[in-house]
C-alpha cells in the first residue's frame, strides 16, 4: 500500500471511524483501523464488535494519489494522533516490509508496527434494496428527543434501546425506563414496503448521530434480522439490534384528562430547576406541583436543608385544581426535548401519568409517572 | 439580619468565597458561608481550615438596603445555587426565628435552615502595616509560570509549595518537584523592609489567582509566621504556610554551557508534542534530542508501537553537537510558560540540566533534568 492524501480529508474520515475503535484490549486487532486501498479509493473500517463504522474516500487527483493498492491494519489511537498533530497539507502512508508502516510529511517521519489483515474479523456491510430514508436533521431530532428516556440499567437490556415501529409511511419511536416515556411519531416521505418492529441500542444510535452533519443529506436505514445499518454520505454505520419484544406502551397513555394547562416552557423549566435545588441530596428529587385557580405553585422541601416555593401564572382548560408530585429531573429532561415556546400538560389524577406536548406540534409526546409522597 | 441586595453583586461575591467552602463534612459548619451584616455593609466569609476567603460589600443605596444587622451561617452550596438560579434583579434575605433564613424575590420564596454564629471558628484576618505590593497581572503570571513545576506528592510537603524569597526589592520564586525547576525573579517597585523566605502551598495560591481580575489593581502580600494573607480589591485570602526549609536551588544552575541553541518556541513545542505520541503508553515519556550541525532531530521509539523522527532548523552559538534525552511532558510544560516567540536552550552535557530561557526576557528560567536512556 502506498498513497499520498490530503491531511484534513484523512483526519475527518479517521475521526468518523474512530468512534468504533475498541478501547477494551480483549481483541488487540480491534484497536486498529483497517486501511483498504484500491484503484477506486481508500476504505477505512473500525469495529468493536458492537458497532462497525466504515467510510470511503473516492480517488480524486487533488485529494489523493494512489501508488500501490493494499490492505493493512494500523493502531487507531496512534495514527489518529499523528495525523491530527502533523502540520502538513499532504501525508504519505506506505507499507514497507509487509507490516511496517511509514507515515511521513515534510520534516516528520513515523514508523508504526501494523497488524496483518488476516487477523481482522470479517465484516459484512452489504446493504438492502429496500430501506427507509429520513432527512438527517429530522433523524437527529428524533434520537435527541427520545434517547434520554431509555434505561441505563444493563440488566434491563430491552429498555436500553429505542423501539422503532415502521408501518407504511408511519414511523413510531418509543423510549422508556419504566418511569417516563418519550414517543415521537413521524410521517415518512416514502412508505416502507416491509413492516418493522425493532429495538436499537440507544448509545449506538446516539453515537451515529454525532457523525451527522448540518446538510440536507438523507439517512438510509437498512434493517436486518439482528442488525441495522445506517448509511449517510460516505459513512456506513452498523449496530446490533436488541432481541426480545418491546413492551406495548400504547395502553400507558390515558384517553381522557381531568385538567390541561398551557404554560411557557422556559418559565416552567426554570421554576422546577430552582425548586429542585433543595432536593439535590436525595435519590429521587421530588417536587410537588399544585394548580390552584390560575396559579401554579411548585414546592420542595428537605428536613435538613429547608423548603422552597415558586409561583407562576398558567392557562387552564377548566376549573379543576390538582396537586401532584414527580421527579424534577425527569420532567426537566422531558421539557428540554421540546423546541417550541409553549407546552401543554395534561393531568388525569394524582397517581396517573402526566402528559406533556408542544401546543403547536403533535409529533412528540412525553409521559412522566408521578411519585406518591404519602 | 435583614437586607435587600442586587442579585449580581451578591452572586459575584458568593462565587469568590465559595472556593473556600469545605467539601469534606468533618466540620459541618465549614460547609457554610458566614453572613455578617453591619451598618457599613455585608461581609462574607468561608473557610476550610486550609484557606479562608472573605469579601466585603460596602453599603450603597442602589446596591443594598440594610434593615437589620446580624450574623448567620448559611449552607454554602444551597445559597449559591438559589442566588445563581433566581431570575430577579434584587434578592431579600431575612433571618426569622433565630436560625430560619428566608430568601425571597418576586415569585420565589426559600426557607433555609441556618447555623448559629457561635459554631463558626474564630478567624483572625488582621493585616500588617508592612506588606509587599505587586500588580495583579504580574502576580498571576509569576504563579502560572512556576506552580506547574511543584510536586503533587503529599509525602514531600515542602515541594508542593512555591518558595518566595524576598530581599529588598528582589523577589525570587522557585518551584521544583526535583525533576525540573521553575524560577522567576522580579524587581519590586517598593522594597520590602523585612527579608522573607517562605513556602506557600501551590494549590492555594493558584486558587487565589482565579479571583484576580483583568484590572491594574495591586495584590498585597502580608506574610506572618505560619500564614500568608493576600489582599486584592474587596477580597482577603488567607493560606497556611508550609513549614520547613526549602532546598537551596542556586547550585543546580550550571555556571557554564557547552552549547546554546535558539529556536522558535511553537515549532519546538509541536515537534516534541508529535514525537511524544509514541511514548503515551509509558510512565516517563522520554524523547531524545540530537543537535547535529544546524539541525535538531527529535526521536522517540517504543518497541510495541514504532518510532518517530522530527527535524527542524536551529541557530547555535558554536560547533558543538549533543544528544540528550528528557521527559517530553516536562519540557513541553516548561515551554508553555514562556510568552515570547524565541527561546534559548543551554546544554552542559548529556547528564546535566537543560536550561530554557526567553531570548528577550531574563526574569524566567526553566530547568529540566535529562533522563539517562542507557
Amino acid at each position: 500500500m502506498k498513497l499520498k492524501i490530503k491531511k484534513d480529508l484523512l483526519l475527518e474520515n479517521l475521526n468518523k471511524v474512530s468512534k468504533a475503535i475498541s478501547t477494551k484490549n480483549l481483541i488487540p486487532v480491534l484497536s486498529g483501523i483497517k486501511f483498504e486501498l484500491t484503484k477506486e479509493g481508500l476504505t477505512l473500517t473500525a469495529s468493536d464488535n458492537d458497532i462497525t463504522i466504515q467510510t470511503f474516500i473516492p480517488v480524486n487527483e487533488e485529494d489523493m494519489t494512489i501508488d500501490k493498492e493494499g490492505i493493512i491494519i494500523i493502531q487507531g489511537k496512534y495514527i489518529l494522533d499523528i495525523v491530527r498533530k502533523l502540520q502538513a497539507e499532504y501525508i504519505n502512508i506506505e507499507v514497507i516490509d509487509d507490516l511496517k508502516i511509514l507515515i511521513f510529511a515534510e520534516n516528520s517521519e513515523y514508523n508504526l508496527n501494523g497488524i496483518s489483515k488476516n487477523e481482522y474479523p470479517k465484516v459484512n456491510l452489504e446493504l438492502k434494496d429496500d430501506f427507509i430514508s429520513i432527512n438527517n436533521k429530522i433523524f437527529k431530532t428524533i434520537i435527541n428527543q427520545t434517547s434520554f428516556a431509555t434505561s441505563n440499567d444493563e440488566s434491563r437490556q430491552i429498555l436500553t434501546g429505542i423501539n422503532f415501529k415502521i408501518n407504511g409511511n408511519i414511523m413510531e419511536c418509543n423510549a422508556t425506563d419504566s418511569y417516563r416515556l418519550a414517543r415521537k411519531v413521524i410521517n415518512l416521505s416514502k412508505p416502507s414496503p416491509v413492516e418493522y418492529n425493532v429495538i436499537i441500542p440507544s448509545k449506538n444510535v446516539l453515537e451515529f448521530t454525532k457523525i451527522l452533519g448540518d446538510d440536507e443529506e438523507d439517512v438510509e436505514i437498512h434493517i436486518f434480522n439482528n442488525k441495522v445499518i445506517f448509511k449517510y454520505d460516505n459513512v456506513i454505520f452498523q449496530s446490533r439490534l436488541i432481541s426480545g419484544s418491546y413492551p406495548n406502551t400504547t395502553n400507558l397513555f390515558p384517553k381522557e384528562s381531568i385538567l390541561k394547562i398551557t404554560v411557557n416552557l422556559n418559565d416552567l423549566y426554570n421554576v422546577i430547576d430552582r425548586a429542585s435545588i433543595l432536593t439535590f441530596d436525595k435519590d429521587k428529587n421530588v417536587v410537588t406541583l399544585e394548580i390552584k385557580n390560575d396559579i401554579l405553585i411548585m414546592r420542595s422541601s428537605s428536613s435538613e436543608i429547608g423548603r422552597g416555593e415558586e409561583k407562576m401564572n398558567i392557562n387552564k382548560n377548566n376549573d379543576e385544581d390538582i396537586k401532584i408530585s414527580f421527579s424534577a429531573r425527569y420532567v426537566m429532561e422531558a421539557l428540554k426535548s421540546f423546541t417550541g415556546n409553549t407546552v401543554e400538560l395534561s393531568f388525569v389524577g394524582e397517581v396517573k401519568p402526566i402528559i406533556i406536548k408542544d401546543v403547536d406540534d403533535d409529533e412528540l409526546t412525553q409521559l412522566v409517572l408521578p411519585i406518591r409522597t404519602y
